[in-house]
């Protein structure tokens, strides 16, 4: 069933790339040279589907692009949840490393490689783990060339990634929970009647990012202080907000700062949501840390490409 | 309406006191010398209901006990969604200032008097609150008598409150909200699925403990260290809850010695849930603080006569 390809000038041959998580499933069909030619994007996360549900997708798209020909997934499809466990790749790693360690296996007719998930010992200590960012990671890289000496990147998220990159190899990262605890206590309980909508980098932000930083206080001693704010000093729902994940982000680069000391001295590279990632910007900016917001989805394709590239570079070798 | 009283020799006289929080509705019926004669308890929280449903909370109790006479309401029946907006009575202050802040009014025929909230700026130097609370902290001063020098009184719960007395008085607290972030966490999303039950004072507690402690981290980048460890070494949920537990309130300890260095040269006294109140007792017992767990209904009696006696007193030297 595969479909014969043509190999771009550069390398970048036509393929199909997936990014399968919980709660989502995003597909694109991209051709050589790493141009996207279409997008197809669903609610149909693994967490919701059984194996039925997930030939259905991939029928899906095989009815509206023909045979995939060169299929990479990324993602919670990977996981013990998903099609097949694809493990983990050890950091410190290369795309190449990352390849090697993808599983082939067969979705109806369809030939896929399911790309495992990225495990470190984090800089605090202890195990870390990523599914479906290591692949906007590779792509940022494989994009933006080899860095010399630390480098930083950032997905600001529900559960933001920290990464620590060098000589363009990811060398370690870490997770803040951050944007969940905001999610959950916003939607529920104390301040969820107190707060209204998800932040802006505005004034009341900088106040929490200040706080968390100057106060050397636990998120738990801090929290309330929103509440006692609305209560005693009249704080509107929206700045609220704001102070809240100044709160959660400010205490995260803090965070940061303590595990990765060099951060201070580089330019930092946040990939995502332009609103969330010009939050994470303002907070750094109080720090005088530069940083530049890049967008996810062309780091995807380039992952997927390198992904597909070093795979392909790897069995000429071996040919 | 009101009905005689007979006061005890030690001038504690029959009265009803009522913690009317936002959930919940539990009243005393108090005999001379502060013996407990009846006690109805109703998941009739103040956020339930309307004007006629606190009337009608009233009735029942009337109809139960007959006139309630002297008649003492804590808790959110005093706050802007409450009966009446009792305002809040301004830390340092003792239990003559709250009674003497408390708000008499009429609910049906019977006059009952709502307690203030307690207000002051905390030792994180913003403002801080509590409603309900400020009761059991004054009986359990009133039973204990005055102490020399500094004292601290925790009230673990979802909303834990530090209290720090000296001379029987209450100078100022803080609130943590670490046991609301256990419940949010627990309750959905990414580590719902990795715990299980409410955690105990265990070797996985005290891990958790250790690692708020000595890492110098915020807790949104702790938490994901509950996950990772789930998936990258097999942590079972139950040790995963208590891991949980450790992470939060041995964060809310270590803030707790930022803010009140004098506390670990204390014995610290925990009013509330025995199971919860053991697994701070254990957090301050690895930094070797002494602590003693205390019933939370006798000081709650103790503390709506106390308030009782303080307004008689008032009243007498006013006549």
């Amino acid at each position: 069933m595969e479909v014969p390809v043509s190999h771009g000038v550069s390398g970048a041959r036509p393929m199909v790339g997936i990014n399968w998580g919980s709660s989502n499933f995003r597909a694109w069909r991209i051709g050589a040279e790493g141009k996207i030619l279409d997008r197809v994007s669903m609610p149909r996360g693994v967490a919701s589907l059984d194996r039925d549900g997930m030939r259905a997708c991939i029928d899906e798209l095989v009815s509206r692009w023909g045979p995939l020909g060169d299929c990479w997934i990324s993602g919670m499809i990977g996981s013990n949840i998903g099609w097949a466990d694809a493990g983990y790749c050890e950091a410190p790693s290369s795309v190449a490393d990352l390849a090697a360690h993808s599983l082939a296996t067969m979705i109806r007719d369809t030939r896929v490689r399911i790309i495992p998930g990225l495990a470190c010992t984090g800089p605090h200590g202890g195990p870390d783990v990523m599914r479906g960012e290591e692949v906007e990671l590779y792509g940022y890289l494989a994009n933006s060339g080899a860095v010399a000496g630390d480098q930083f990147i950032v997905l600001p998220g529900t559960h933001s990634k920290w990464v620590h990159c060098r000589d363009g190899r990811i060398v370690d990262f870490f997770t803040s929970m951050g944007g969940e605890v905001f999610d959950r206590l916003t939607t529920q309980g104390l301040l969820s009647s107190v707060t209204d909508g998800s932040g802006t980098a505005d004034a009341a932000f900088d106040e929490g990012c200040e706080r968390a930083r100057l106060s050397g206080l636990n998120l738990g001693s801090l929290l309330f202080g929103v509440r006692a704010q609305a209560v005693r000093a009249g704080l509107g729902k929206a700045d609220a907000a704001s102070l809240l994940r100044g709160l959660l982000i400010g205490g995260e680069v803090a965070d940061a700062l303590r595990l990765y000391p060099t951060l201070a001295d580089t330019r930092v590279t946040l990939i995502g949501n332009p609103g969330l990632s010009a939050m994470f910007a303002r907070a750094l900016a109080a720090l005088e840390i530069a940083s530049e917001i890049v967008e996810s989805e062309p780091c995807c394709i380039a992952g997927y490409g390198a992904l597909s590239r070093a795979a392909f570079a790897a069995k000429a070798r071996a040919a």
